[in-house]
C-alpha cells in the first residue's frame, strides 16, 4: 500500500513512457528505470490527444499492463484518467493523473477525488496559479487531500520551446500550500535536449519531485517522441538529481 | 426542428442568463430577448465554476425550464454540457455548447457529437487557432458537420478585462473553415460596459452572430453579474447590431 | 498648420509605404492615398529593424522627400524617431512617431515631446495598457498634450498572425481619455489579407483612424512587403471605412 | 582593467541598489556585498521609470559615487545607459548595462558597444529569444563582442510575480551562444522572498553569474524597495549560490 506522507518527506521520481504500447516495451521501461531510482512507474493507457487521428492507447488493456510492469519491479503505477468511464478500469492504479487539459474539468476531478487514491493534478498550460488552487479545492470538498501538485509549462509568447517552464510556480506553491509539488520537464520543454537542464532548476528551487518521460526507444515511440529520455540518459539525470538535492536539501529547512 | 443551414445564411443571435435560475427569471429573460430580436435563448442548467463553492446550477431541472421557456416564445435554446452523463437531460435541447475549458476535452466533444445535434464549441482560452481546429475534427469524425464556432477572448498579460478578445481570429476562422463563426463580447470582456463595442467590431469583421449574456436583473444574478446586459441595454445592442450588419454585408461578399 | 482639434473631430487614415525608398516611389504613392482619401502621408526615413543587415532607410534624404510629397498633394506628414539625433532633421514633418520598440523610451519620449509637435505614441506590443498610459504622462509634463495613441497589436501566445490584435485596447483607451484613439492593422496582422478585416473592426469599435501601410509594387517594397496594401485594395479599403463610420457614428453619442 | 574572458570562466555575482541614493549608502553597500562575495558592484545612476514622477536617479553625480565606492573596495562597477548623452559620464564604468526596456532600441546599443567596454544586455520583457540573439548582432556589428546575456523575467498571464522567470531562456542561451549568460531574479520576480529560490535555480540551470538586487535598509529604498535583499539575506544568498555551483559544475562539463 502506497504511503502519501513519503511524498512529502522523501523525494521521489516518476518516470516511464508516454503511451503503454505493449508488454514488453512497459517491462523493459519498468526494469530499467526501476533500477535507476524511479520511484514511480508511469505510462499512458487512455491518450488525450490534440489530433484526432493519433494513437489514442491500448486503454483498459494498457492499463493492465502497467499495473503488471510495476507489481513485477516492485514500482507503485500512475496513471492518467481522462474521463470519468476510465475509472472502473483504474482500481489497481496507486496514482490517478488529472492531465493539464483537464485542470478544469471539475466533474472529472471530483470523481476521480471520490476514489480515495492519490491524485496528481497537472497544472493547466493556460491557468494562473489561482485557478490551479481552486481546482484543488474541488479534490479536497470529497474528503481527499492526498494531492500532488506540478507545474509542467505554459503558455507564453516565448516560441523557442512547445512551452515556457514557469520554475517560479513550484516555489509559489511550495509557499501556499503543504502539498508535495513535482515537475515535469518533458511536457515543459518538448525536447530531450532541454529536460536534464530543467529538472536541475527544478530541484534548486525545491521541488518535492520530477515526473521524467522515459522510453527505452525513444526515435520509435507512439507518441512524444521528441521529449523522452532514454534508458541511459534517464540513469545520469537521476544520479545528477539525487546529487543536487542532497546539496539543496540544507538550503530549505 | 432547427435549421442549422440557417446559422450559415443569416445572422443569430443567442441571448439569455448566464445561469438559469428558476421559471420565472427564465421566462422574463426570454420573451424579453424575443421581442428585442434573439434567435435562440441561451442559460446554463449544468456551471463549471472555479470556484467549488459557487452556484453549479439547477441541472436537469434548469434543462427543462430553458426547454419550456424556449417553446413558450417560440425560440430554439442552447446550453452547456459539462460531463457526458448531462446528455441523458438534453434531448429536447437544439444547440448543445462546449466551454472554453473543455475545448479539449475530447471525450465529452465525441458524446456530444455523437447526439447529432449542433454544437456551439467555444474556443479554449488558452489555445491556439489550430488547436481549435483540431478539436472540430473529432466533431466532425462522429459524422457531425453541425458546428458553430465562437472566440470568447484569450489569455495575455494585459488584464485591462478579464480576457483579451481575439478579433482576428474570427476572421481567420472565417477564412479558414466554411461554420459559422460567433463571437461571445461577455465573457471576453467580463464587464457590461464593454459589450456593446466588442459586438460591434466581430459584427464589422464579419462574424455570423453573436452570443449575449441578458439578465432582468443583473445585480442580482446568481453568477456573472459584471458581464450580464440588462433587458434594455440588450435592445438597444440588437438594433445597432442589425443596422452595422446590413452595412457590413456588402463588404464580403 | 496642421490643427490638432480635428483629429478629435474627423476621422483621418494615415497611409504610405513602411519606408521611403526614393522620390519616385514616395510621390506616386502620395498622390494615390491623397486621391484616396488618405488625410496624412507616412513614411519611415529612420528604420529600427530587428536584423541588424536589413534596409535601414534613407535618414535625413529620406524625411526631405516626404516633406516634398506631402507639399506637393496637400498632405501633412508623419514619420517615425529612433533616436534624439534624428529630430534635428524632422523640423518640417508634422507629426512624429514614436514607435512600439520605443513607448518605454522615456528620453525619446521627453526630447520629442519638448517639439510641440503632435505625437502619435504607439503601444509598446509587450506593454499593458496602464504602462501606456504612464508614458503619455512623460509627453504631457513638458507641456505638449497633442497626443495621439496607436493600438498595434500585442504579443500572446496565438501565432496565426504576427501580433494579437487587441481591439478592447481601443474602447478602453477611448473611455479612459480625451485623445485620439488610432489602430495599425498592418503591424497588427503583419499579412495583408486582414489588413481590411481588422480596419473594420477598430472602426466599429469607434476608433479615431487608422494607420495602414500602401505601397504601389508592395511585392518589391524594402521592407514589410507582406503587409502593405497595394493603391487598389487602399483605395476599396477607404471607401468601405468611410460607409462603415458613417454607420458606427451614431452609436457613439 | 576588468578581464571580459574571466565571466566565461568564473561565476559572478553582481550585486547594489537599484538606484545610488547618497555616497553613504552606495559605500555601505559596497563594503558589505564585497565582503560577502560579489565581484561586480551595480547602482543606477540613470533610471528609467515608469511612472513621469519617480526619483530618476542622481545622474552623472550618481555615476561618480559608484565608481569611487566600487574603487574604494576593489570591485569594478555596473551601470545602466538609458540614452545615447549618459555615455559621456559613463567613461570609467567598467559594464554598461542595457535595460530590458530598451533591448531593441539599436541606436542605443549601437552608441553603447561602439566604447568598446564589456555590455551587459537584458532580455526585453516582451521580446523572444530570437530577437534577443538579433539585438545582440548590433553589438558585434561595431566590433565589440564582450557581451553578457541576462534573462530577467517575460511578461505573462500569471500575475502571481511581477514577471514569469523564463529559465529555459538560460539553457537556451548557453546553448546557441558563447557569451555568458546571467539571470536577475529580483526583477524577475519583484519580490524579495523569491529571489533565493529562483537564483539557485538559475545556478541549478547552468548560468554563469546571477546580477542581485541589495540595499542596506530596503524598506527605505528610493526605488524597487520590495525586492531588494537586505546585507544578511545576500550575504547567505551568496553562500548558497557557491556551495551550489560546486555540485553543479560538474554536470555541464
Amino acid at each position: 500500500m502506497i504511503d502519501f506522507e513519503s511524498f512529502k518527506r522523501e523525494f521521489n521520481i516518476i518516470a516511464g513512457p508516454c503511451a503503454i504500447e505493449n508488454k514488453k516495451q512497459i517491462e523493459t521501461i519498468a526494469a530499467a528505470v526501476k533500477d535507476s531510482g524511479a520511484t514511480v512507474l508511469r505510462g499512458g493507457a487512455f491518450k488525450l490527444r490534440s489530433d484526432a487521428n493519433s494513437f489514442m492507447g491500448l486503454g483498459p488493456d494498457g492499463a493492465k499492463l502497467l499495473v503488471n510492469a510495476g507489481k513485477k519491479v516492485g514500482l507503485p503505477v500512475l496513471t492518467e484518467v481522462t474521463k470519468i468511464s476510465d475509472l472502473q478500469f483504474l482500481s489497481d492504479v496507486d496514482i490517478l493523473q488529472i492531465g493539464t487539459r483537464n485542470m478544469q474539468n471539475y466533474p472529472l476531478i471530483t470523481e476521480t477525488a471520490k476514489t480515495g487514491k492519490i491524485i496528481l493534478l497537472k497544472r493547466g498550460f493556460g491557468c494562473t496559479i489561482k485557478e490551479y488552487l481552486q481546482s484543488v479545492e474541488y479534490i479536497k470538498k470529497e474528503g481527499n487531500d492526498k494531492i500532488i501538485l506540478c507545474e509542467r509549462g505554459i503558455r507564453t509568447f516565448e516560441t523557442a520551446l512547445r512551452n515556457t517552464f514557469d520554475v517560479s510556480a513550484v516555489a509559489i506553491l511550495k509557499d501556499k500550500t503543504n502539498f508535495p509539488v513535482f515537475a515535469d520537464p518533458s511536457h515543459a520543454s518538448g525536447d530531450r535536449k532541454y529536460v536534464k537542464r530543467l529538472s536541475l532548476s527544478a530541484v534548486a528551487i525545491g521541488c518535492d519531485g520530477l515526473e521524467i518521460e522515459v522510453h527505452n526507444a525513444p526515435e520509435k515511440a507512439l507518441s512524444d517522441r521528441e521529449q523522452a529520455l532514454n534508458l541511459d540518459e534517464f540513469k545520469e539525470l537521476v544520479s545528477q538529481v539525487k546529487e543536487l538535492r542532497k546539496t539543496v536539501q540544507n538550503f530549505y529547512e
